[in-house]
């Protein structure tokens, strides 16, 4: 059997926190999804396509991953594409309780799904897609933050050129 | 390749907690190592001899799960079985920071190993073994919080018949 | 001397997690007032006379209970009921934050009145309106979450016919 | 039907936030009872009768109060004494969830008992048993920090002169 | 070499907590340099020349204390003015969180500006910004809360008289 | 007027996570004095001046920086030195509130003395003396933990030659 593991978020967008899970959670499964969501709800930089396509140039050379995106429940996805664990980051104890939520959520609506949880690692856990975003807008370096296309898609987005990289 | 997962703990003694983690796991990985760690530190209430025994008895039903104990440090222990993912319940804030200080550390002293993290389900996020052993201590019913091997055994160790079963 | 416990929120909408607290506070105090908080800032999906309402068809059956709405401030509704406890509901650290400073600035406003605080049950501490609201959104099965006519209620704002109920 | 509420710690020894709860809880509850754990697991400074009767001392001019010592689960204490809710102070997320753990296991021993919390006031949530001992053992000043009583018998223990008072 | 600190913030108003930081912060360097931010994402009640001015006007006895704005990112500002630490005050464990991740990004900016935290004092560790605003808006006392200049400028831009005070 | 820093602890022992701390505070203090805490309550693996001199081994270069030991209150240690300053070190949610308890408690006992937090880099945020004396134990490898001469030290209590280093 097959084991296949999705890992949703926003990624708006892919940042080198990401990055580090995707690499380590790819010996450990046959097939990693990254699931980009629609999140309808708070606006977001870059569109559903966009992040996509950063994830792919992003991520090439890693062959058991796989990009996709969905509109409904992530669970109703996983149970279309038999995948059995649902991965989160975890960097922080705010984190932490709303992961417990969706858990506990998601168990009850389709409990032959797992989530799992990895931690970020020490070196990346401050790294989140909204910092970098403010970071970009004021002109910040994005240096061991972003992989290089989404360096060049902020760049293009802000129209700015990044500071002692 | 082989997927193993090994659940460390102390299971002094083993909970219902414990028992649902243990099941979860049972179908994503091709073994699952219930590992009872030595804690020289902290006193225990049975010995490794027992804790191992009381899961055995509770958990002989499950194929793929192992029981086993060692004394040094669990990512040696894992090198040697070569067991790619540790497995950590998350009940609370006050585990998560101790599992993030933890999986940093094993993270620096074995790279190629991997901690991942599972919530307790609500129904039974509160069980602990410290918990049971001051309920068994003061006579209070276990019913529901541990397999009934280590009912009967905690019965044993504390004299007294629990009450409402 | 009448004891009055007010237990105020957005209800948007009411949920199981609620009608547990309502119920249990029921056999402690004289009269339990259910307040709805008319939350100017964030946008409700109904109205407060239609949550109001929800709330009346939901818990019809407890005596004690009353439903009401205020605008102003929580203390002084309560000063004007001469209620002497207002609860509220914790389920996370989160909660516990933001509950810890409103009652105390609370306590400054109002010396008189005193916040106590009970726990969600396991069962339903991972319920919440933001997650009901979601999981309505994307036909998610609502069964054990809400209260019938909130279950009708959200059908109908939603449009979709929840499955496997 | 007579409204009884129990206050169940350490209380080695008393200090003003310990009085701040129980003095706010007098006007709600007909009667409350102080609750004095034998805490056979960590050592203690004062023993049961000592901490009861410093609690006497220093409380005795509220007629609600009583004050009792029990062995055993507390919720076996309050279903003899038919008594309905549980109080515990909050000060901490450290406490929150310790809190939240016992309040579920007490539900599922007892569902007829309400367990009720109450935040420390801004002005006394820094003090501790634990705090107060280490400082009367350093010679610091208890001003403020705990009843007269209370002083006097820190005072005799460590056999030290407090400064600045 | 002249030791300047940085306390920055959206100031959205000053309320006493943040006076008493600065206040503090006096004795320990030679200069401390309030920084308005333009926090361009959250609306804002009062404008930036509004809180500048309200700061001033409050704080115009403190002769080491300096009001600036900016609207880029605050470790280049401090570059600018060779401050060589940031203030941040401290009230919960969410706060602490978003700190710590803040602190780990300017370290990696800028590494040679230091960030120190600072805990709110008990008596005003649940005053904040947002909590004023509401009290303001619903005619509450904002006595012992903000310095009078910010009660006028609240008073005004409500065009509520202040009960109780 | 002279800038002096006490940064408090046990140090037992020292570890690269104190000494990135240490060396940051050296340009903003004119000096920072390392205080060796007699904890009589836990049991140490060093002796007070085993620790100092472990302290001293290791940070010898930074001509700013003193260790000292004291057995009362830090705060009477500071009076005595007319410092005015205390350090403490942040790592996790756990540490934050025992620090907000007890700078309160020094706020009350030395209002003059401010005690100011520092995060651990994310890179030794993980690091702990515990966690080292338990790496040291089961002989793993102290690598990039600790300094040179506390890693000699480790070495010769336990009996073992580090693996990998």
């Amino acid at each position: 059997m097959s084991r296949i593991a999705v890992y949703p978020g926003s990624f708006d967008p892919l940042h080198l926190g990401h990055v580090d899970i995707i690499t380590r959670l790819s010996p450990i499964f046959d097939e990693v999804i990254v699931l980009v969501a629609h999140s309808s709800l708070k606006e977001s930089l870059f569109t559903v396509e966009e992040r996509s396509e950063l994830i792919r140039a992003s991520l090439g050379h890693l062959s058991k991953i796989k990009v996709d995106s969905y509109e409904g429940l992530t669970v109703d996805y996983m149970r279309k594409k038999k995948a059995q664990v649902m991965i989160r980051g975890l960097r922080a104890v705010v984190d932490f309780e709303y992961e417990m939520t969706m858990s506990s959520m998601n168990q009850k609506l389709a409990p032959e799904i797992e989530t799992m949880l990895v931690f970020a690692r020490p070196e990346s856990y401050y790294i989140s897609s909204r910092g970098v975003k403010e970071l970009a807008r004021h002109g910040g370096s994005l240096k061991d933050l972003v992989p290089d296309p989404v360096k060049l898609a902020l760049n293009k987005k802000f129209g700015s050129v990044q500071r002692g990289v």
